[in-house]
């Protein structure tokens, strides 16, 4: 088993879907991330929130033993953000971002931050993404997120971290986006073609698919009757995505394969509540009992 | 090995998509449905075609092996539709539809058409798919096809049909249409308290997925760079799926689940090409090996 390590967002998040509505929520990219990651192996988190960070909500993580010693607290207001959406789940409007305290975030790596073996750049300005690549030393694997606002926005920035990543998670209309190719499977190859050995492109209710070299990989998303809250499942698919890879101590493509039904599993109990309330009460024994069911999902006989 | 027998539409198509245009190309249900399905067992069709139908279509046909004993010739024109897709080649654009000879097509059975064990009633009046049903006796299994033009226009008629079949294949679009559910999976779920023992939604490049009593199946599209023309995909889809079923013999789960992977396997060869082109050129090989990289695509151990 080896150490996991994220760079990204812990944040008030404010909801509204068909569903329901919740405010100032626990958010956050790396808090999706390191709850996740927490059932598969040791996480550690590397991020900022304000004074006015409910002390609940560390100790929820701290419960399930994330390691916050990367998170500084500073004077001011954690990151706000508020959305919303519609009945077509797949795709947030942002109504509001307030970055207050992550405005002027510079993440710094401690010593035994800068060894770790596998790190994970979560959703955050790919400049920041390249100033925690020059600090750590030789990871054996680092995946990357990232989105929309970015690729428009800073893409000379965002091609600069990709040649040094080996494992890109996206969604597909960002994939397309990326590589300015309207079919997704040239788009991924594309992307390969962009520096990540992995490319591994989710399509929210249609599941994801993985391409590395000449080598394709389908899950199909849970099937569910139900979807409260979307908000997190990508960030919750990258913790057990991760996570697992972390487990195994492992970075071939069978233990992707795996990987990448483990983030399924993960990002199908996310979105069954709002903020992280359905992880607050997840227990091993249902990831294990869901990881079964996926490959029932699957199954033929030659 | 068991008969199968198609009702549907013999027709001349004009599409243009975004990497071509055809004009008066062989087309239609169950040209597509009966082509496919040769490559695994006897199939009849049973539809009408008009004195101008040329010749060389009916050669291909027969080529294949297909039984054309019930394709009535009669006076008047051919069928022809006019179609075309934009760079979303999931729905297809009507230009204009002409159904001569077809509009007054009453399907006959003759006395071994009557005995047939496998049935496929391709996307027609759901009245005349109820007259045919009417006249078979004791099959083992029939499935059906229709559309949103139907689903809005005949409702109880298709209700009436859907009542007495045992397999329905439908678009996603049209699932959530028939059962009024947005939501794909409790739109199937609500599809089989109709009638039918087992749905297959069809989800284009999002691949398929099929619900039956408790259990889902999914399976992928296979990943292709290069789609010119989808028309007859679905059609073909429920070629490869009846003509397995009928070549096992069995209408198990797990026979159901090598169909659908068979269907997949026949679709992805049509959307290749124009018309049947593709298809005139295809070898048994070829859906072998395309049968088993479908493995590969959704492959992971526990």
């Amino acid at each position: 088993m080896a150490d996991l390590l994220v760079v990204g967002s812990v944040a008030l998040d404010s909801v509204t879907t068909p569903f329901g509505q919740v405010t100032e929520v626990l958010g956050g990219s790396a808090t999706y991330f390191s709850y996740a990651a927490s059932f598969f192996t040791d996480v550690k988190v590397v991020a900022v929130v304000g004074e006015d960070f409910p002390k609940a909500h560390l100790a929820a993580l701290k419960d399930r033993g994330v390691d916050l010693s990367g998170l500084q607290i500073t004077h001011g207001q954690t990151f706000r953000w508020v959305g919303e959406y519609g009945f077509d789940l797949n795709e947030a409007k942002t109504l509001d971002t307030r970055l207050n305290v992550f405005a002027n975030f510079r993440p710094s790596l401690s010593g035994a931050h800068k060894k770790i073996p596998f790190l994970f750049l979560a959703n955050i300005d790919p400049e920041l993404q390249l100033e925690v690549l020059r600090q750590v030393e030789r990871p054996q694997l680092v995946a990357l997120d990232t989105m929309n606002f970015w690729i428009e926005g800073k893409r000379q920035a965002l091609l600069g971290v990709l040649a040094e990543v080996d494992v890109l998670l996206i969604n597909d209309a960002e994939a397309r986006q990326l590589a300015r190719e309207p079919n997704v499977i040239k788009a991924a190859r594309a992307i390969l073609g962009m520096g990540p050995r992995t490319v591994v492109v989710k399509r929210g209710e249609y599941g994801s698919l993985m391409v590395s070299d000449g080598s394709f990989f389908f899950v199909p998303a849970y099937p569910m009757e139900s979807v409260l809250d979307p908000t997190g499942a990508g960030d919750t698919f990258a913790g057990g995505f991760m996570g697992h890879l972390a487990r195994e101590g492992r970075t071939d493509l069978d233990s992707v394969r795996r990987a990448i039904v483990f983030g399924s599993v993960m990002a199908s109990f996310t979105v069954e509540d709002f903020s992280l309330n359905r992880l607050l009460h997840l227990k091993a024994d249902e990831i294990e009992r869901r990881y079964a069911s996926f490959q029932d999902l699957v199954r033929f006989e030659i």
